[in-house]
């Protein structure tokens, strides 16, 4: 557990009630670490956002990464399921894209141990982007003449064009996508007048409820910077039938679908709550329209807690307090296929 | 018909051999007419890319105005039939949205006489985008908050988040979208080294086999800078069984669909040649592949000509140097709908 997570859990537990003070709290840093074999450049983020944005990586030609994952919005897709080719909706809400650079595990199972490994899953999902291969992919982006030119610059040796290469060069765009300077990031680094007395109060229900045992370091998703193995939690951690009901959270059985561990039935990844305010729907199946009732939901299934609607409301307000500035883009130009089409179905 | 398309018309007729100068030729303006009850605004412009890029105001907010109007790439989809809400395949292939402004009226039938008109179709035709009426697209636009501002900066008056405004928003962007400066307006500007050897060829070819009788003026699309009634031409003007049975192309009446006037069947607008090798596929069903096919198919259904493969050629190379510069724009922001979505078919 993240240390000052623990500790203002413990302070929670002790009853105190003095406020956090701002160097109890970490703000987003300005930079994603990058992985050895794959360092971070201007060419291969210039590429990624390419490929992130061509809907041609699909079997239709009509859904790209940026489909369920907009970055012109916050970073998914604002629906419960999202939608691919032959608008298939898949069964778990699409996670926001930015700040995914700060979580130690991809996918709300946590599949994916890199950025990398997890833009491999999409292209050729048949619900999502439904490419038959990587080696179908492959050929289009070498039939498109203008991406031979983007793909050397960003690599090198021959047969650049590669589907390891893509998913690099797309890995290396997502890494630039990052919300620092969020209200609570001012704050953090000592600007006390950054939040206003409602967010204030926010962040110390936060503190005291127990929401930062688990939504803890930077990214508020229980990873330290990306590092580590990533933290799963049980949800819903204490049994609701009321709740269950309702939005049928236990369907989905979480990370044991990746490991067939009895002991990881229902355990999904702690989800960051940057940009929180920008994803509803909210929990892996998308199935809880607002904040209020995501926060309220929360504290009941996963702390035994009933807030009021008071604490409720300053929570949200905290959490409206960790939407983050957004870096400005430009639009990609898509090269083309110069008098010609693909077969798309 | 314009009157340079006709003196090459007719020197082709002539059997003139002389090479077409530049000052026979048009460049594309810098900018494009506005009308007078909706006049071109930075802040209508910046408001109409919010728009324009706003999955939103689709049904199942998967689908924008660029969705089938790609920006970053020719300004359409490289489908046959564009895919709407609930994967629902029009029968009509999208025509681009850069130059459109240049289009005397838009649609392959032409039945909206402005881009304010056209941009108010796709919102709510239940194959595209699917929303029910406009008033449900206003009351999305009024819950999102950072629309209020965006409209405000827009529009004077009260009650500024309209159907009305959002679609003169819509216009105004597109609007800026042109693509000057490609190798044929260098030429046309005098720079007579701006076509290779084969494009001055296939310039001459398109003269002399009578392309430009139809695809005449700075677009390219028979229209004088977006202004008139439009050029509207039989397609396929000679009937071929065999093409009929490979594409099908009678199938849709056209012009007629609106009209219901016998003489308009199979009329079609003529579209703009801007960017031609970047739309494929060809025709107003999208069923032709190849740019290659489509000028051979051209010559042979409108001009009772049979292309050798060396003017085909030619006449390709020509089109390639129609593919302009493309202006650079940064992403739009969508305004958030902060902890709340709206409920998404």
């Amino acid at each position: 557990m993240y240390k000052l997570g623990s500790l203002i859990c413990a302070l929670a537990l002790a009853g105190a009630t003095t406020i956090a003070v701002a160097e109890e709290w970490q703000a987003l840093p300005d930079k994603a670490p990058d992985p050895a074999d794959n360092p971070t450049t201007p060419e291969k983020v210039e590429l990624g956002k390419v490929l992130y944005h061509d809907p041609r990586l699909s079997s239709s030609g009509t859904v790209s990464c940026a489909s369920c994952h907009n970055v012109m919005a916050g970073g998914e897709d604002n629906r419960g399921g999202s939608v691919g080719v032959k608008a298939q909706v898949g069964g778990r809400s699409s996670p926001t894209v930015w700040n995914a650079a700060f979580n130690a595990t991809q996918f709300w199972d946590g599949r994916a141990a890199s950025l990398e490994a997890q833009a491999k899953g999409p292209v050729t999902n048949p619900i999502e982007m439904g490419m038959k291969s990587w080696d179908d992919v492959v050929v289009r982006l070498k039939a498109i003449p203008g991406y031979a030119d983007l793909f050397a610059k960003a690599f090198t040796g021959a047969d650049a064009i590669s589907a390891d290469n893509a998913v690099k060069a797309i890995a290396a765009y997502e890494r630039t996508l990052i919300t620092p300077n969020s209200a609570y990031d001012k704050y953090a680094k000592g600007d006390s007048k950054a939040l206003n007395e409602q967010q204030l109060r926010g962040l110390q229900t936060f503190a005291e409820t127990g929401c930062g045992a688990c939504h803890s370091g930077p990214g508020f998703n229980g990873s330290q910077n990306g590092q580590g193995a990533g933290d799963y939690i049980k949800f819903p951690g204490i049994e609701n039938g009321a709740l269950e009901a309702q939005y049928g959270f236990s369907k989905d059985l979480g990370r044991y679908e990746v490991t067939k561990n009895e002991a990881d039935k229902h355990l999904f990844k702690v989800p960051t709550l940057r940009n929180i305010a920008l994803t509803a729907p909210y929990f892996h199946n998308g199935k809880v329209t607002t904040l209020d009732s995501a926060v309220t939901i929360m504290a009941k299934t996963q702390l035994g807690r009933d807030l009021t609607p008071q604490q409720v409301g300053d929570i949200v307000a905290f959490l409206n307090a960790l939407t983050g500035e957004f870096p400005k883009q430009e639009m990609p130009r898509l090269p083309g296929y110069p008098g010609k089409t693909f077969d798309f179905e």
